[in-house]
């Protein structure tokens, strides 16, 4: 018995601003049995991620834009439950980029194979033994060429990237690591739970003055995944020679007006600064060493992560506003309950 | 008869906003005979440039600020006229940082001897064959790594800094060259002796509808001597994997309010950007290569270079106003007439 069924979200309509539910539609559809090299999978779980939000819109990017009628694209992971490839049998964990869906079907080529790793649950891969931890890695070695020793900031540190920055960025020999988040909750997880020295909540008072009192010997690599208020402080107090991580920039996703830059970017002349905006397509090559890394520091006890569980595929939308606005701590994630 | 005079320009009070006169006392002072190691050297020429504005100001900077009553530091060169140190004879040539005097006396070893150049004035030692030069020769190789082929935008292109760039820039295999300049003279300088291959006048129109016209296939290299709306214009229209060399920001030199920065930086992270702020102090060790390369050029003919000359060491700081204004093409000098 092949046949089944797929829930799929997908892009109705171009957001103007903030998305709505409008948005989006979700479908039903049947499925046929999977043709010769095709497998069916039933996700486990589903991401939504802030550069979703980038990809709705109709703008030249470092990914294409979303199609409108098309399923959301982007990470997931399942197991192969019907099995029309050798490659891929019955069984198999494979994570893919099928995107919102809890039941894919699709050549076996668009899916990769991983192992399980005993005492850890298939959704670290959606995070942090995943993309977002490769983010982070990268973010911190291959773009701000962090040294031990090093003042470390990071914006936006409880969620997804940021928990892993500061964990990683104190794995590799940072000095002092100071992060910020929008909740008094969040910020007691950073020092608690997530190694931060130092942390404060950016609604309390303006980043430039909380930060300032906090770096009181500057900062050498800023990871920011805010942008606006937070690269401006960033700039007040980065220390010469500083380096700038720009991996996200939240603040102005769902504006439609133009949000003026920082006022100070003659401190990048100054100071000496470099500031390299990334993505993840150029540091691919980076995943192995990585993994590895990731492996080990998990098997050692070292690593801790969150994950902001929302249940059911027809929940996606609400689960991508909600990390939109911040609602989540760590990773948000959609579980997906097809068989 | 080693008895004189020097004629010396002091910061009296720091600037608020733009400098004026008042600002800055000019005292004629009486010498002493060179004490065993001290050199006198009478200048030939004095150079006015942007950076000193940041060092008027008592502000965390890569230079420390000029304390208040001492004679403004920066590049001169000048001829020994009278020698207590058998390193530097009367007669030889040297370039120093004792800044605004006609007359400058002090020990030898703050002087650098360098040899004449057959054919060409000293006075390029204080530009395009010296630190003006080799900022232009730093930013294309060592921070914005220019290839051949790459398309290079300029700001405040026919400024000292900027018709140097032009000009390395196409020896170094540049493909298209772009520059902006603040009148229709200096756009024509750009493409008729320094080699752009297109130019505009930034008040003409809005600085991103002028560069897009004139990069239809974007900008790979941008130098930036403004800031501003210029570094905004061309944040819009880099390619993927652009680098910014980030050298001057004179829009924001004498303004007292903080002025917004570019309001797409988010386009740093989308096309994968980096931006690079520089002062020469880390790049110093580039000056043996550029001085041979730079002679060579000269040798063949292939560099070209506009000054613009005040004469008399009391009109120095009219001629850095003139400069912060604009008024100047190519390197703004002033020839002291002290023998």
């Amino acid at each position: 018995m092949t046949h089944g069924t797929s829930t799929q979200v997908r892009l109705a309509r171009r957001p103007q601003g903030w998305p709505t539910p409008e948005d989006f539609s979700v479908e039903r559809v049947e499925l046929s049995e999977p043709a010769p090299g095709e497998v069916r999978v039933a996700n486990e779980f589903v991401s939504v991620d802030p550069y979703m939000r980038g990809r709705m819109n109709d703008v030249r990017s470092y990914v294409p834009p979303y199609a409108l009628g098309d399923v959301i694209a982007g990470g997931a992971i399942g197991r192969v439950v019907a099995s029309a490839s050798d490659d891929l049998p019955v069984g198999t964990v494979v994570l893919h980029q099928h995107g919102w869906s809890d039941v894919v079907q699709a050549d076996a080529s668009t899916f990769r194979a991983v192992p399980e790793v005993p005492g850890l649950p298939l959704s670290v891969r959606l995070h942090i033994l995943g993309m977002t931890g490769l983010t982070a890695y990268v973010g911190l070695t291959a773009i701000a060429h962090m040294k031990p020793g090093d003042t470390v900031f990071v914006s936006g540190a409880a969620g997804a990237v940021g928990t892993a920055v500061g964990q990683i960025a104190k794995l590799l020999g940072a000095g002092r690591v100071i992060g910020s988040a929008g909740s008094a909750e969040k910020v007691a997880l950073l020092t608690e739970k997530y190694g931060y020295d130092a942390a404060f909540n950016y609604k309390d008072a303006p980043v430039r003055e909380q930060l300032a009192a906090h770096a009181p010997d500057g900062v050498d690599v800023f990871f920011d995944n805010v942008g606006g208020d937070h690269l401006e402080a960033a700039l007040d107090v980065m220390n010469t020679g500083g380096r700038l991580a720009l991996c996200g920039a939240i603040t102005g996703y769902n504006t439609t007006e133009k949000t003026p830059g920082p006022d100070n970017m003659a401190n990048m002349i100054t100071r000496g600064l470099t500031a390299t905006g990334f993505t993840l397509a150029a540091y691919l090559h980076l995943a192995p060493e990585f993994t590895e890394k990731m492996t080990a520091w998990f098997a050692e006890g070292k690593i801790a992560y969150d994950e902001t569980i929302v249940d059911g595929i027809e929940n996606t939308v609400d689960a991508f506003l909600a990390m939109m606005r911040g609602a989540n701590t760590g990773k948000m994630l959609v579980r997906t309950s097809a068989r």
